[in-house]
């Protein structure tokens, strides 16, 4: 065997214990032509597939390698979270300059390696090439009970408009990010949920278990961006109360928080809606995670956002990669 | 709705008809956060994803933008075929320049669109967002009978060694490429199969379910770097006979053709070994394809060259990433 491209596979591989053959589902892994996976009876298969592109995704002056590690297969399952299905197994595609084939790529596949376990989702197979900047691309694949995926084109108007946790920190992280100097530290707190973001599993699965939600999507791209994919998914606009936005404590005043909540993006959070006759049901909280209400689905096309007694339409200010910023 | 990201979603998704939720087995599509597939019973699912990176596996100026669509698809379903699997979906990452979103984006997804019908490949989702090279990762899905799929590690010593058609016209064709100036034409035949490689389905599923295959794989980065591969997944060794190598009908000399086979990338065509009790009733052709026997699987570690009487250790030449050139 030869070559440098044989080294970083099994770099990878061997800190990826869970994608030998043999494991739970797997008859072939990494090593051969394709990944070879043993699909659920009952279930459906959900598939994904995620950029995470140096510059564009992360600045690999800035970002830490075992944070990309963390975040590029929690983004990419926070879809997986999004249709209330479970995680199984990924792919992933790299490449990179040889120089990072050392320390950067060893801390990298440690935060890869954590997220793998803690999300439940085995290194399957990949594609390894050299680039002279990190490009990687994650597909995630999942599964679930025929029938209960939800889907963004569920919504019907009169129902109840719900998001998890808070809205903006990941943003208002992204900002103190930009004005630090150099490399941030794994450990800043206020940093946790730009540089390590959770995906919203147990929420979703519960969620759909339930029948709950009547529509559900995550939150990458920020509130008033993302919503509207939903409502036009469902055929429906919807009414959000400024004033209920679960918003980030880290902003610098309301006005701030505010803007953070509506067009901050890199959440993760859950973004749902429930029929009027569940509302009742639904706890103010999942394993201590807040649902809340901020809004409900309406006729018509135009996303509103009701600040007192006063309606305003609220326009796509979240992160669109071909807006030039 | 907003932002030229849904717009160029749209374009991707107008131009690909098979992608529609309600599909034979779909039940979300583009559109949603993740797509949701229905697999067969008493099958396998296979997973591969490959890179396809301009300036990397394609040059922007060079590759007409058509024939970059169809080899994007046709080489990672290559993996599927090096099985013996049955395509069905794929998922494409797409990154480009804003200034590609028009004619050249068009003519790439015709090539894209003709590959998937060709070969029952069906877009199921995907990622799209913007950067100053095109980006390209796809990851295609498949599927086979449960403990039907040939393995890279199935070879045993004793074991004929074969390969399809001819080896070494990719590669002729990358090099004709290289001397002409400007864009090539979709329609030069010396070029086809560097611009157009067929992979090798309806062969891969056929020595599959015939079990003449014990192993298998797909000829992308050269045979000299490709065998070795397969010997490793199987704890074998091999030799292969200079002199039965099913040349490339452009090369220049013998001696060049005789490189061009060993060494040159992109083929795209099976390697497979068959076990001595089947070789008998291996027929010499497959739907016109030629099957060509090149050695024999042996023990130890070592990959000979016979030419005549003389054996030569054979290294890897081909395609390598990281290896400068």
């Amino acid at each position: 065997m030869s070559g440098k491209e044989n080294e970083i596979v099994k770099k990878i591989r061997r800190l990826s214990p869970g994608s030998r053959p043999g494991g739970s589902s797997w008859t072939a892994g990494m090593g051969d032509d394709a990944a070879l996976w043993r699909p659920r009876a009952g279930h459906h298969t959900i598939l994904t597939c995620d950029w995470f592109l140096e510059g564009t995704h992360f600045l690999r002056d800035k970002h830490p390698a075992d944070a990309v590690g963390w975040k590029c297969l929690a983004r990419a399952v926070s879809d997986i979270a999004a249709m209330g299905g479970e995680t199984r197994c990924f792919l992933m595609s790299l490449a990179l300059p040889e120089s990072l084939a050392g320390k950067w790529l060893d801390a990298f596949l440690r935060g890869l390696r954590r997220a793998s376990r803690e999300l439940n989702c085995e290194l399957a197979g990949g594609d390894t090439t050299r680039r002279d900047e990190v490009l990687i691309n994650l597909t995630v694949i999942g599964e679930i009970v025929q029938g209960r995926a939800v889907l963004r084109s569920g919504a019907r108007v009169g129902d109840g408009i719900y998001v998890s946790g808070t809205l903006g920190d990941a943003d208002w992280g992204l900002r103190m990010l930009k004005q630090r100097r150099g490399m941030v530290r794994t450990t800043d707190s206020a940093l946790r949920k730009h540089l390590y973001p959770r995906p919203r599993l147990e929420l979703g699965q519960w969620l759909a278990t339930k029948r709950f939600a009547s529509a559900m999507m995550d939150l990458s791209d920020g509130l008033s961006t993302d919503l509207p994919r939903l409502c036009q998914a469902s055929g429906v606009a919807a009414t959000i109360d400024g004033n209920s936005l679960p918003v980030s404590r880290f902003a610098e005043s309301d006005k701030d928080a505010r803007k953070l909540a509506l067009h901050g993006g890199d959440d993760y959070e859950l973004l749902f809606t429930v029929h009027p006759k569940n509302e009742g049901r639904l706890p103010g909280k999942y394993q201590g995670l807040r649902l809340t209400r901020i809004g409900e689905i309406t006729r018509g096309r135009q996303i509103l956002l009701r600040e007192g007694t006063r309606n305003t339409a609220l326009w796509p200010g979240g992160w669109d990669p071909f807006r030039r910023t």
